[in-house]
């Protein structure tokens, strides 16, 4: 008798995995650079050096200790170097103690949900929102409620915000940048976020905890520094992934970073270790957790995806298509010229063009495009993406 | 408001991690060479020099496809290949498809329990027991409940077994060669164990899984062959770890394979990505997933604890202790000269001898030392053994 929760999960397949399957079989068919597949958020870019000399250097001076177990809250140098990094960059008192390690932001939401919510409880989460939420909420019991999108800028709907925090809402969950609208949340936004939480905790008498989501924090464009919600709310938990910013997303690592001055801030740690244990994951893979180390002030040349959105933004507005300029990620998120953005993207894939419909992000009518490709292939894309529209909808 | 079953754990500290403290913390005082620590199940021999050589090939000759993403079932190549090499050796006709790469025995476990039991549902396991199976089972809200063990052989108490099965029961795990016991399950108790498990299977109408945890599958000794459970029993979910054959348990390493001829065996591995969805932890790290590939056939020279067992034993046979002779792992399982196995691990302390109470593997009145140290230590723990129980018991 199998479990039913994760049996009926596999009867709703994905539909972006679905599109990057026909992707991928279309390119046998015409060759893949032939087809202009925007449906993947896979990095593009090459590693950055610094990460390849050091799991060399870790393997060429192993003592013997380098594959060893990493105690149960993960490896203290890595934690220690981590909180080093964040204290520097964003001026807020992380020590090792509020660091986890994790593999990936993945299951640094899952881990931090864990902490905070159960059965009985609601997570909020805004549109549009990445859509592997649901799975990382639903299997602790809690429900996942998503905000309606303010879809003029794609920052907080705020009078929709409000009226669905509740006595039963135990986290909100924001991605700044944002999978998929590519847009990054203003300090006003960040600030109206933090008030109001802070408003509801009073008014509940519990504290609403912030779960930041931010994979693509060191992927901004127009010379923006990352921002850092942490610094507007304290009881944040930091979600980074090392995936996007040093092109390494199948080596899963990333962290939990609990602010310092958030309520229990030692203990959500402590508790992550014993999330770790009852689902057998315990830490990310030793020769990873060190080889990120030297990595933590730097990346891959992330610029390709800056001048990528530039070229398709600009045809998008060229062709009267709605769009709000992403400020970061490799995403953009445009409104489909017809109310349907299924229908719309089938239509696209007549001209081999693979864009993901709005609908699995909580935005119907919206499309996504993933512009982590060769700036060559989105040249030879712009053309086709622009006959396609002027032979369909004008 | 932070989630209690998690916190609660907090409370709970480890017996084996608190000694392994005091070892660490007396090292400090004495010079941790004259500890005699047996706390820890941490291998110690060296990693075979296939995994390192793999490891700088795939680094070397990175096309900028290595650190990339893992598909959700993990990588086809490795799961193709593992299969291959249990096909060869066991002789069962597993394909990829029967094959999930986990992270570590502990992944495969949690994941297998995912599988098959929740709320309400029971999984029976045998004394003497690796405690961490606490966690992995409780936080399905399934629960475990331990069948006495045989202490004169560590093999099944069948009789205890059997009246234990219930309609409730939806696993039955195993350990064999068995942490903390040493012991390796004969032919005979397997064909029992399978031929009841039938039994109870056809008079409750739904079929009884055995989870078989066998991380120390090759660390087998008198020149035997690693036996299969899953040959004895169909529905056999197989775990494996490769820290201890490669000695690499912090690179989170192992995989589920499920017997071809189990029930829905494909649907119980996709059923596994659904799992690694929910916990957020998705794929082992690609580059070690690889890793292992040129190294399934092969272990460490991992003779030395053979030889560690062997000097262990016999001075414990010499000195009138009651013991099972080990047939396979780095542990073994003695009586304590005394009733209460707590008092006389705390004795021990005295002499620097540091002995893991059974109390916490379900048998209390035995105690556990774990050998994966240095036989040179072994052998000037000796003298020191010889010198406490005679001094003390005798």
């Amino acid at each position: 008798m199998l479990v039913e929760s994760y049996r009926e999960m596999l009867g709703k397949k994905s539909v972006i995995r679905e599109l990057s399957e026909f992707a991928t079989a279309r390119g046998k068919e015409i060759g893949y650079e032939n087809v202009f597949d925007y449906s993947l958020g896979n990095p593009s870019v090459p590693v950055p050096k610094q990460f390849t000399e050091e799991m060399i250097r870790l393997i060429n001076e192993d003592d013997g200790t380098l594959h060893g177990y990493s105690p149960s809250l993960t490896l203290p140098e890595v934690r220690q170097a981590v909180a080093e990094s964040l204290k520097k960059r964003f001026g807020l008192p992380y020590e090792a103690d509020h660091i986890f390690m994790t593999s990936g932001a993945a299951g640094a939401i899952a881990h931090a949900v864990r902490l905070i919510a159960a059965a009985g409880d609601e997570v909020l989460t805004f549109a549009p929102f990445f859509p592997e939420y649901h799975p990382y909420v639903d299997l602790t019991g809690a429900v996942l409620k998503v905000v309606p999108a303010d879809t003029e800028t794609f920052q907080i709907n705020m009078d929709a915000f409000r009226s669905m925090l509740s006595e039963r809402t135990a986290a909100v969950l924001i991605n700044t940048p944002n999978n998929p609208s590519g847009v990054v949340y203003s300090d006003g936004t960040l600030q109206a976020l933090a008030d109001t939480l802070r408003e509801f905790s009073a008014k509940y008498g519990h504290p609403i905890y912030l779960i930041s989501d931010e994979p693509y924090r060191e992927i901004v464009f127009d010379g923006r520094e990352p921002s850092c919600p942490s610094r507007f709310y304290d009881n944040t938990i930091m979600c980074y992934s090392f995936s996007k910013s040093l092109s390494i997303p199948g080596e899963r690592i990333g962290y939990v970073a609990v602010n310092p001055a958030c309520e229990d801030a030692k203990v959500l740690i402590q508790m992550c270790g014993q999330i770790s244990r009852g689902i057998g994951h315990n830490c990310p893979a030793s020769i990873i957790q060190r080889a990120i180390v030297p990595c933590l002030d730097i990346t891959s040349d992330l610029s390709v995806y800056e001048r990528n959105m530039n070229l398709i933004y600009d045809t998008l507005r060229d062709l009267d298509v709605t769009v709000v300029r992403p400020g970061g990620t490799f995403y953009i998120f445009p409104k489909a010229p017809e109310e349907d953005a299924v229908a719309f993207s089938k239509k696209a894939l007549n001209y081999d063009l693979v864009l993901v419909p709005g609908d699995s992000f909580g935005a119907p009518g919206f499309f996504r495009m993933a512009y982590c490709i060769d700036t060559e292939k989105v040249e030879r894309s712009l053309p086709v993406l622009r006959k396609f529209i002027t032979e369909t909808y004008r």
